[in-house]
């Protein structure tokens, strides 16, 4: 009865997400560049493609969830794309956490073949995506916004919007991450002065959690960087760089500093350089611990 | 049928927490520099001292919550002080965020006068301190812990122990004080990169205060860095540089860099020099909106 | 007797540079993007061209000094380039900063036509062109670099080569200014700590400039940040912050963070916001003085 | 025929500055803690006393260079001290590198036995000093300073007079050494920044010793942190992160912040916890080698 929707991009977050579509009856054609990450999907009703554009129909509806700028540019904007595809009437609903730029581009290039270009990054780590825990930021054109809620709905917790500008929910995730990988340096720290003067990080990673950050991020992360496990990731430290490079680069493009992402930008490389770039993000609690002369 | 429990110190935070004590049934003799301080109190049953030493009774409990290190050490080390008055038996609560450098000498001196020295700095704002809602961390002997826990109980929400070694509690009050400004910072860089970018702060505040940062410390400075509204200041930012600076000041001393703290004091030491020493600690949030060219 | 060269970018550098060419017998064609910018050199015996690829005579020498690496590959890579008219035995010379990852692509893109390309910034400002003062930094191939040693030291007081590799020679020159950044914040920081203590700006500036520091850049910069008078532009300050960020690119690049380079972009960066792009660069000392309550 | 010195502080600039003196024809009568390093001087003529006091005779003039503060304020402010025994016409020579606010007070607590302080902080490392290649910086009364003129001359190759003010040449000396450890910082990062891209340390840094930054400090400096051999130390870590400390401490208290000196502090602090306090201070540049995965 529901619509069939198109999905690209079967990541730890991608593929927990059309399960929950499929899950509320949804069909799905999937496609992913690793084919074998479409499996559990197709067990589940999913029908796969074998080249992305093929996930489309005219003035249907397309989910995207892939890794970075470049990888939607590569999909989107490429002869005979999902986009053309899709034409007039259709809608592109892009997951991925990638620039603003990118995003008013992407708007501007579907708009020549009549798609309409939603933003619509999410809040959460892949368990969040499972239980339909994700928070979802919208921005885009009204009318393909409110054909999508009920998709959206599908998914999530809860459905915030910003508004017709094609970049705007971009610019609210860029936000997003960078304040929590400032979340996360601020725990690195303090933990870190707490252990160096004879406390035990997890006494006071929970206190922190129970009174004065009593929300899930600093009591998960709290716990994470207080055991220093940083393996295996939730949210590979080498996506956490891109993602708090996006804010510097969108800070120097708005003409602005943020002295707190530069030095995050820091962290994460020397994390990089020194081989973590597959850790979990919150690894770049090792810095602070390595700088004061513990391990 | 209370004790008699003597008290120092009657700006804004030790004011609330006094007449939670009087409101607990608490008989209290207090003292402020500023005499005039004392007369909502002496309204409601205190008895106002004119020196310091006269809050004590052998044996006896007294409670702390001065500005900083100096103003505690001048009141308790002074020949004559309340901690000789006190003397075997009695117990000194300070409730005062001091380094713990000092907090360790003062519990030093106080064994001399076989005084106990129970760390108990507590997080809430004044407003909070008034509706019974702080929360008290706990450091020092643990019979005098026992014998005061019901006087901790009258004005918090909640009470967590970091074991005897007298310092202890202060650490944990200067990392979450650390933290705070912390996320005071991410929250100005972040709501001035969404301004730049055609956005609502106080949308974007909102957002994150409803979902990834769903505590009140983000909610409430999350409004007010959104509103931009410093005046009139909750926790002075003249103080809040103070406690930055302890955290600067007891990494060094624990051998260790904190890069965000060190960030932190440069806003701070600007912010004073600009001549917004008295308003609200959330008011660094300027710099960032004066380093984008937008105040 | 000398050969023809080929000269494209007459900016204050370019024009200095081109104008010793003439004055050491070369015959040079000339080509700016606005054209006015060559009457000066016309006026001494150069040849004017309206398009860049007719600065070049198959096997010949070009030498470009352009604002930036898109300005450099517009000219170079399009199709009928003077590259391309260079063709085999022809040598491009760029004296322009430019990113040691578009040095390498230049490089490859050259060889297909059979023509040499040689790194070759330079270190000076205007007046030091001027006076044939320059020192320049070389990397490519040995044979090319042979060939155009005499027309380097018509223009310079010392050539300095650092190998095959092409991308070498510009990696130096981003070293070079990011050196010359951090000592212009040093100093901007240093003479305001002086300043807010009751010293002299000059005094301090002239005693390091005769003593620690004695070598021209300090003593002249340290001149200008002592009196504050950052227009009109030796270099202006947006093309520094060009500079800066190729250094904080290319360290990113090579998985290292640059701590000082980082900080240096946020001081560049305000200075943009607050609209001195185009004062001199040594203006980001402004910003010392502006945090520190004195302007 | 000259007057006889005393002087306090025989480590190695101390013992340097005093031979310099002795050659000079002065009698010299010396004192140091660790009485064993005197015998070099009094080899050469030079009366050792057993207790600071008695270098100095009544209206004499005293030489200290002692490590920090604390040192300098136990030996001059201790009842029956030098100063004391200098009394009316006396004159103290402080060659150390102290906080300006300590220099302040001690010029003051002079005063009250007429004896005149003379703020003499030196530039130069020990080979300098025995070379008598010293910078001098001085700062308080002028007949005092016109009287020590030809002593300074003795141990110098130029002296600079900053005023009356007694704390004036502290700040000097403290902005230097702020301003060279930037220097170490900045080739630290250049180097490391060439290192990964394929160049030789010790090239770049003989270029930029030759070119850009042509002074002693860059050329020895710059083959120090391209050699990378940081011990035995000439200048040790842990003192230079004491004089970057003043330089914080300094601009705090002048209400403005220094972002590279904050930076620099935590580079120190690292390099300290990590067990390197007593290799010279360029050893800081080792922190860009480990963050840059080089180490």
């Amino acid at each position: 009865m529901s619509e069939t929707l198109g999905f690209i991009g079967l990541g730890n977050m991608g593929e927990a997400i059309a399960a929950n579509l499929i899950q509320a009856g949804y069909a799905l054609k999937v496609y992913n560049r690793t084919a074998s990450k479409a499996e559990p999907l197709v067990a589940k009703g999913a029908t796969e493609v074998k080249n992305p554009a093929d996930v489309a129909s005219p003035g249907g509806i397309v989910l995207t969830m892939v890794a970075d700028d470049r990888a939607i540019e590569e999909i989107a904007d490429a002869q005979g794309s999902f986009v053309e595809r899709l034409g007039a009437g259709g809608i592109h609903v892009s997951f991925s956490t990638i620039s603003p730029a990118t995003a008013s581009c992407l708007s501007i290039n579907h708009a020549r073949h009549k798609v309409a270009y939603v933003a619509a990054p999410v809040f959460g780590r892949p368990d969040a995506a499972a239980a339909r825990k994700l928070w979802v930021c919208t921005s885009g054109p009204a009318a393909a916004k409110q054909r999508i809620r009920p998709v959206l709905e599908a998914i999530s917790q809860g459905i915030f919007d910003f508004g017709e500008e094609p970049a705007a929910a971009n610019i609210v995730k860029v936000c997003g991450n960078f304040m929590i990988a400032s979340a996360i340096e601020a725990l690195a720290e303090a933990l870190t002065l707490a252990e160096k003067n004879g406390l035990a990080r997890r006494d006071v990673a929970e206190f922190f959690g129970k009174t004065v950050f009593s929300c899930g991020l600093y009591q998960n992360y709290g716990k994470t960087i207080a055991e220093q496990k940083f393996e295996p990731a939730g949210f590979r430290l080498r996506l956490g760089m891109k993602d708090v490079d996006l804010a510097v680069q969108t800070a120097a493009a708005s003409s602005m500093p943020m002295p707190f992402a530069s030095l995050l930008h820091d962290r994460f490389v020397t994390s990089v350089a020194r081989g973590r770039g597959n850790w979990d993000w919150t690894g770049i609690a090792v810095n602070s611990s390595e700088d004061a002369g513990l391990q």
